[in-house]
């Protein structure tokens, strides 16, 4: 009879075939490598290469020229052979905590690191990502905290012709506790999906750690999908795996915020919901902020918190809805019914900065109250996961 | 007020630098493109490159040599430069009806295709995946039929002491059917975690399938994490974003299955089943077939249905664990309470035929009823996949 030690080198042997490949292909190199000071070593074997380069978010911006002019792009660096044909770069200075994303240029061509299995899609681009712990960053880590439950669960849209899906968390607990829970519904920009803020936010982890520090509430988050044209996500509708496309029809012309009520009630329906607008909230990013602006104004009494994360704020976007029109008659609505929180928050560098600040003018000429959040830096998902981590432990108390 | 259009061109410039670098750096292309005769070409912009290839399970395999002997290695084949510095190979013939995995090979670097977002991981390998549709394939992909939920949720293991996570499907109209369900357990190999048969296995896409054409009985379906001493699967667990291994402790030396009946209590407690042995399956696949074999023995009245896919048969594997003794005997207690179904399933080039050849002919020898399928190929995804299609079909009916 075969031994253990004989089965794992067999199984070694035939698995994939691509596993295999990994194996004997190449010695394998530790990439990223988070060292105990925060400095971080990339290491890539090509022994063919002429140039290997590495470019993430953890580097400080520079010039890109672009057939539109010049923009902040992400910075660069050279990673420079060593023994075994093995680049390798380390950061000049420790890195902050914070979840960071980068990939590798080999010879100009933008590839993935070999060595680092984990990787997050954004719109039609994947990249590495690593977690530099500490402050802030450690809500987005998987804890040894109770765990909620991630779902993706389907509803019909009646308004949309469509079957959709939804990412919902439901807290620690759910399952059993037999209790009502509030309800927080997060929404994308464009390009985004329903599996954007699980993703590229980190939920579940923000939401589990909050909850587990007793500073957020116990809640549900649901995560829509914001593109009306869309059932699902690229890769899980039956358009199979086409590309992912950041422009999408059918995404700010009211389709989507007209529909959303039938979300409400399926997410009541479905879940042990408290089921008032006390116990309800909304937030967005960007596209998902405007969506979140116009569902809470035509809804005034669904959701007594609403948070506008870098928001695409354009009252008059020159798009017929009737859900866009009688703006300010609705918004007054919506403010004399006072929501127990009008959350705006955005980075000083966003392009998005000067919509915002006019809209801050016009709810402070008509005295209604709301609050500011300002942070450093644009329209990037670094900021919206502090948004999340701020926002959500004001809700429900 | 800004247009929609200029906001889309905002947020292209300005999303992630990512996007942008995306957007600027290449002239896009598509990869893979499926014709509509079913060949596909691949296409990789790589201006400095001096050789592309393309290697993946959808070519002939070809010996490989390794320092343990020669195998039998996925095939390559060559990409030639056109127009564009743009590397083109298109398939000498029709692929048939398949999932299949792709990687390029640029001067020898193995690399994701940065053209197809749609990527799976298998241990700690990543690469590229594309679906030939028709036939058993088309239950691979997501169809226009109603939609179960998939969930990610944790349990507590006194036995293993640890928060553990669970995926678990739910057939279309689970949350507001208030019936009952049986209860399908399916479980991993080695190398694998509770995201393994989700994700390569396609199973909420072969269940959703299968159930809406009338099939398959709707079920729920457990996928559990067959590594005792995991939290999850990696990146989902307090390891962070360790890197992935196949040499994992504590696989097959009984500690999980010893600790089994603690899933199918949490199970029965959370969802709502048919908590009796005739709703109630375990199969998996090669270290989850052995894990399988052993569970079902163990628990003589918890299981009516059973499936060894590929399994790992190891009768005495030189481990001690009191759920390994008493083969004979356990397994005859197993049979004379007279399985349903005890399905055994294998490709005839698996690593493993001659070891179920072996423990066949001891079921046959005691006369131990089973049902045989072989198929052909060996240890590979595409056998557990049709070997899925075919054993859930005969549950609970």
């Amino acid at each position: 009879m075969k031994r253990l030690s004989s089965l794992l080198f067999a199984l070694l042997l035939c698995a994939t075939g691509f596993a295999q490949q990994a194996l004997w292909g190449a010695a394998p190199v530790v990439s990223p490598e988070i060292h105990s000071d925060n400095t971080v070593t990339f290491r890539l074997k090509a022994p063919k290469a002429a140039k290997v380069q590495v470019t993430g978010d953890f580097l400080p911006t520079q010039k890109m020229k672009t057939p539109f002019g010049e923009f902040d792009g992400p910075g660069v660096a050279d990673l420079v052979k060593g023994e075994g044909d093995v680049w390798e770069y380390t950061t000049t200075e420790a890195l902050k905590p914070e979840l960071y994303s980068y990939s590798f240029l080999v010879d100009d061509l933008k590839i993935t690191d070999p060595s680092n299995v984990y990787q997050i899609r954004d719109v039609a681009s994947v990249t590495n990502v690593f977690i530099i712990g500490g402050d802030r960053a450690d809500l987005y880590r998987v804890n040894k905290v109770p765990h909620g439950t991630v779902s993706k669960i389907w509803y019909h849209s009646d308004a949309l012709g469509l079957d959709r899906r939804l990412t919902v968390y439901t807290p620690a607990g759910y399952e059993t506790s037999g209790k009502k829970y509030p309800v927080f519904y997060l929404l994308h920009g464009m390009g985004g999906d329903e599996n954007a803020w699980s993703e590229l936010g980190r939920t579940a982890q923000i939401m589990d750690n909050l909850i587990a520090q007793g500073k957020a509430e116990p809640m549900i988050v649901v995560m829509t999908n914001g593109n009306a044209s869309q059932e699902a996500a690229p890769g899980e509708s039956s358009l199979g795996f086409a590309q992912p496309s950041m422009n999408l029809p059918r995404t700010m012309e009211g389709s989507f915020e007209t529909a959303f009520p039938e979300v409400v009630s399926f997410i009541d329906k479905t879940y042990r919901t408290k089921a008032d607008k006390h116990h309800r909230a909304i937030a967005g990013l960007s596209m998902g902020g405007f969506h979140s602006l116009h569902i809470s104004k035509q809804n005034p009494d669904m959701f007594d918190y609403v948070g506008l994360f870098s928001a695409a704020i354009m009252p008059n976007q020159g798009v017929k809805s009737a859900i866009y029109d009688d703006f300010e008659a609705k918004l007054k609505t919506q403010f004399d019914k006072k929501p127990a929180l009008y959350w705006i928050a955005i980075g000083n560098k966003d392009f998005l900065y000067e919509a915002n600040t006019a809209y801050r003018k016009l709810l402070d000429e008509k005295g209604y109250k709301y609050t500011y959040y300002e942070t450093g830096e644009g329209h990037i998902w670094k900021n919206w996961r502090i948004y999340l981590t701020e926002f959500a432990p004001q809700l429900f108390k």
